[in-house]
């Protein structure tokens, strides 16, 4: 009988898709086995590159959507339909990500989640039932307000007037209007992709420890993490709800825990999220060898990465099927990788370079280190 | 029945010695096997690094001995003992080599395989009646004569004095007079280890394919290849040998014509001798898998190269042994070093980085990309 193979990238960053190493990976596996069953699972762990990834794998589309950036600007978005053309992917840092304000620029007390929401509504206009929203990567320290916004809630002032966008404004907030909100929200599941444990405020807060990367100074970051708690507040009085110490409503400057008030919402891993929503665990059934990679493998890989995820899945299916991992970069102490039940961790560098020529022929290296390693287990 | 592994590769250039290489896949090798049968064969191919690599494999010693460099000055070389206490190992180069002359002052009109002829010349006065001779890498193109001259052979003018050193003399030479050759020269086989084909003289000769390398203008390449015809022309007549056709007379600027004429010797690929003398194929047998390697891989490495014999010796004794090729650097093509039996070729630079960067974590680099391999056969 044939060998099956399932392989299980994610992108190699800067270098390939998930889906450009699959097809290297093929590639090295038909030389040596012409026969072989091949199942390519584009992977990602709910960072950057997921939307393509999940798209990739069930055979999706992508839909491009101009937005309002995290200053105002307006700036075209990714959004990606599943192959069952129910499922909507989000990536929050299309909309409201860092990457898209200049550097001096960077200032999260007016920076707004609100292009987030905007996708969010294009996709209940489109009686969109499921979202998969990765929130990774933002600019923002709004708690979420700027998204809530454009679903159609509103934040008053003590006078009833909008305050102004921006987590710097909440000292500002009054009350919260939920008469507006977008009639299909309720209907609508979202699945947060995060690996962000922090809650909304306090020391291991949004403020606090995502603040600064983002801009903030000292003071900026007393003032939001203050405002946060203020904001937490209202939503307890006005919506009912406490999220502020739930692990991961600090995530993305408090998108989760705004998400988590105003959305029919929950918290996973990204990995898990794309591991469910691959088929990852079906399409192991079977299997004689799993190969997995990225463009960095390090002991970082243990927590919440591809290589790992796919690892333990494929040994949770059946603890005979081989892992393999596929390195654009190898990193410190992966010992504790192998330690970790990976049946090796290969390096695809050919000879000593500069970063953007193997960068550049990441696919080849893939496919050539692929081929040795079937020869190996032929 | 634990598995039993030959580890064979030559030195990774720059970055460690066979040995080392050995080592460090041993290390490799039991973190995953501890209970493995491990045979360290430390290799080389002829050129540099076969006599460390066959005194390691055999157990012999090094021994330093200063002798003359080609220029005429003092300089120390190095001469192995194998482990039977009978066979020495000289490489050429160690006494006469390219290296030991500045690039200003490269000259084959002048430069002489004296020291070589000492170093032979110091085997024969300790009773060594066999003799393994790398001759890769010389600065010389004197037919051997300087060699010759330190055994007591005489190369005389039309007046009968000794003519002055070096190729761009030998016009010169009015005959040769055997009479007082070392006693004990004839008593002692040399196994000359050469990779080269080249004839003495004319066009694929010593002087016009190696000549400018080492440092001969067209004029000078003229010149010398015009004397070494001269050469070959009296040592027909004197000694009743006709060489300078033989493939490999013209390796080494001539050594090995001289060597052919005036020693008890005969050529052989190094890679062949290399793998007589280290019992490579009884150390193969009953063995499941071979690990060998090198600095460099790439398509020329079937032209002579360590691991090409090594996988070609394991293949003969059996079939089923997997053969395994570890590189500092893979180059380019060598897909048709995988259509040529190898199990499996495999790099080991762990990210981008700078030569210097790599070939200091060589050792640690090979011992991780082992274990990876062990992990995935196990």
């Amino acid at each position: 009988m044939p060998l099956k193979f399932v392989l299980a990238p994610d992108s190699f960053k800067e270098s390939c898709t998930a889906l450009e190493a699959c097809q290297a990976m093929a590639a090295g596996i038909t030389r040596v086995f012409p026969d072989a069953e091949i199942v390519e699972v584009p992977m990602a762990d709910g960072g950057e590159g997921t939307t393509q990834a999940l798209v990739d794998a069930t055979g999706g589309h992508m839909v491009k959507k101009e937005v309002t950036g995290p200053l105002g600007n307006p700036v075209v978005a990714d959004l990606g339909i599943l192959g069952d053309g129910q499922t909507a992917v989000i990536e929050m840092a299309s909309a409201s990500g860092i990457h898209l304000v200049k550097k001096e620029e960077r200032n999260p007390l007016v920076t707004s989640t609100y292009g987030t929401g905007q996708l969010i509504k294009a996709c209940l206009d489109n009686g969109i039932k499921k979202i998969i929203l990765g929130i990774g990567g933002s600019a923002t320290n709004d708690g979420g307000s700027g998204m809530a916004r454009a679903l159609g809630i509103r934040f008053l002032d003590a006078d009833g007037k909008d305050i102004p966008e921006g987590g710097g404004h909440l000292d500002k907030l009054a009350s919260i209007d939920l008469s507006g909100v977008h009639p299909g929200l309720a209907d609508c599941e979202i699945a947060i992709a995060s690996d962000v444990s922090n809650p909304l405020c306090g020391e291991n807060g949004a403020a606090a420890v995502f603040g600064p990367q983002k801009g903030a100074t000292p003071e900026m970051v007393a003032k939001l993490d203050k405002n946060l708690q203020h904001y937490d507040k209202i939503i307890q009085r006005d919506v009912h709800k406490s999220v502020g110490q739930i692990p991961g409503s600090g995530a993305a400057g408090g998108l989760g825990a705004g998400l988590l008030v105003f959305t029919n919402s929950h918290l996973e891993t990204g990995i898990d999220l794309v591991i469910a929503y691959t088929g990852l665990k079906e399409k192991l059934q079977g299997a004689d060898y799993c190969f997995t990679g990225e463009g960095q493998i390090d002991f970082q890989t243990k927590f919440g990465k591809t290589p790992y995820g796919v690892m333990k899945t494929a040994k949770a299916v059946d603890q005979n099927i081989k892992v393999v991992a596929i390195a654009g970069s190898i990193g410190e102490n992966i010992e504790v990788l192998c330690e970790e039940d990976f049946d090796g961790v290969f390096g695809t560098i050919p000879q000593a370079s500069d970063l953007q020529t193997l960068l550049a022929h990441g696919k080849e290296n893939i496919q050539r280190t692929t081929e040795s390693i079937c020869r190996l287990i032929k």
